[in-house]
């Protein structure tokens, strides 16, 4: 079975064709904009496929299109109900609107669902019963699979573990709570921990390494405390870890997964990140002697895992 | 259908027998201490369990036993892994042995497990397909249903969202860790802090309620702020709403549910607590304009839920 993946982001929407044993073919990319109108862009997106079909016959028959789009989506209607980075795709019927102009059958999900599905599926996932996906970039995404399914909650809008308390009354998140893991956990929140660390101490080399690197990133901190053991970009990851794993901690005594998956470019700090976090859980889960082990691992399929995954929504 | 659902406690343990459409025979109770052998204590019980069958032919013929027992159960095999209240039940084959004593069927879960399914199939939830059911004792027990089915992660070690961190670095919690939900809004945490306003401020209302009721429970700030408007009673109620809120939150932007259901003695506070919850839920989930109506109840079953649910597990 071949079907076609489409991960729509804010500034692109990338596709390919995905067969169910997790072959990707070619990918096509067409650009989005956030003031277009969201039938607009499925005009443009309907019409980019059939080109894609009609110009890679190798691909063989499609059997329909999986989509991930990032925001509030009603996955049983195939809604986008809101989605922060695209607004003028607010109660977009996208399912109807591409069935009618494709001749396919469209599946839609959440951007973050879809890439766990197609992590667990065919990447770190191996096909696990029970994972967890977190994607730590400006937000935190989140996917669920329990028992092999996706788990999207009541009406597809569930598994916002980005936006669940870690701190009550703490930072300011941008869902308008406060103490969100997010707000702790991001990359975003990383890079504003390090951009204070370098304002209250001028002399740490992450203000060096920011230089080089052309801005303060998610990578500021762990080069300096890595490779050059700075006392304050010391304090910025622990601290960050400590948060990371409180969240993770929470998910395992929430969901007991078999696997935490990690992505986005914080989870490229490899073992100097993976190792304590693994750690960080294995001394503090509830009932940790009884507890079946989590193993918390990388993402493989890096940007095509959203693609992959939306195609694995017909697998 | 009918089916011995039995309750066990740390201190008894109740049987009755339930049929398939959630109607309760007559109850029997047996004994238990924490210094008593787990297999002595389930040759007892099997025991009582003939005696009961053989003494009310009104149940008719039973198809099996099920088992909520307080802990750590690895539901699958059956087995008690270990019971902060039963020392000596750790390892215990729990599901192998009364098989053998019984020659019925057997199945254990943990006993919030059985409550909500009591509940969601014949009590407060109505059958609703995602539900989550808080008892709000000692600590927090909490049970996950998801679309219709009971969830208890990795080898029924999972659900445990009283061990979620509320507040890093906070409180300390009876699971090692700190800043847990179940050390700010279980029924202990709501009578520390009580007491501790009574001792900041012995002028409250609050420490006659306390003599009237003969200790200090979970109902004294409750009533004093109710009832008197004693001020120190409503920060504490204030205070507490404000953690059980968060949680309560927490699980809705994870699970998304239809229902959460409260149990425990301080769901009996009525209106004055669900109605002000259902606001704070209201008033803050994630994408709340776009989320679904979260019900907050009070559960139904009383007592009773244990034994229902423990029966609902072969129906």
């Amino acid at each position: 079975m071949t079907v076609i993946g489409i991960d729509v982001g804010g500034t692109s929407i990338k596709g390919a064709a995905v067969t169910d044993n997790g072959h990707m073919f070619d990918t096509f990319t067409i650009d989005v904009s956030r003031d277009e109108k969201g039938s607009d862009v499925l005009d443009r997106l309907a019409a980019a496929i059939k080109e894609y079909m009609a110009t890679h016959s190798e691909i063989g028959e499609v059997s329909g299109i999986g989509m991930g789009v990032p925001g509030v989506i009603d996955s049983k209607r195939g809604v986008v109900c809101y989605s922060a980075n695209l607004p003028y795709w607010s109660d977009l019927e996208v399912k109807n609107i591409m069935e009618k102009l494709t001749g396919l059958p469209v599946k839609i999900t959440n951007d973050a669902n879809a890439a766990i599905l197609g992590e667990v599926k065919f990447g770190a996932g191996d096909n696990c019963e029970t994972a967890i996906m977190l994607t730590l970039g400006t937000g935190i995404g989140c996917g669920v699979v329990l028992n092999g399914q996706l788990f999207e909650g009541n009406e597809g809008k569930g598994a916002e573990f980005g936006h669940s308390t870690l701190m009550v009354g703490g930072r300011q998140c941008s869902c308008g709570r406060k103490g969100c893991f997010e707000a702790y956990a991001s990359a975003s929140a990383l890079i504003r921990d390090t951009e204070e660390a370098i304002e209250a101490h001028p002399e740490s080399i992450m203000k060096t390494i920011a230089v080089q690197f052309g801005k303060v990133n998610g990578r500021v901190a762990f080069k300096a405390a890595r490779e050059f053991n700075d006392p304050y970009a010391i304090e910025v990851v622990d601290q960050y870890l400590t948060y990371l794993g409180e969240g993770l901690l929470n998910i395992c005594n929430i969901f007991r997964p078999n696997l935490i998956i990690l992505s986005g470019g914080i989870a490229n700090e490899g073992t100097y990140l993976f190792e304590r976090i693994q750690q960080y859980l294995k001394d503090r889960d509830y009932g940790y002697k009884n507890s079946p082990e989590v193993k918390v691992v990388q993402g493989k399929l890096g940007y095509d895992s959203g693609k992959i995954g939306a195609a694995a929504l017909f697998f």
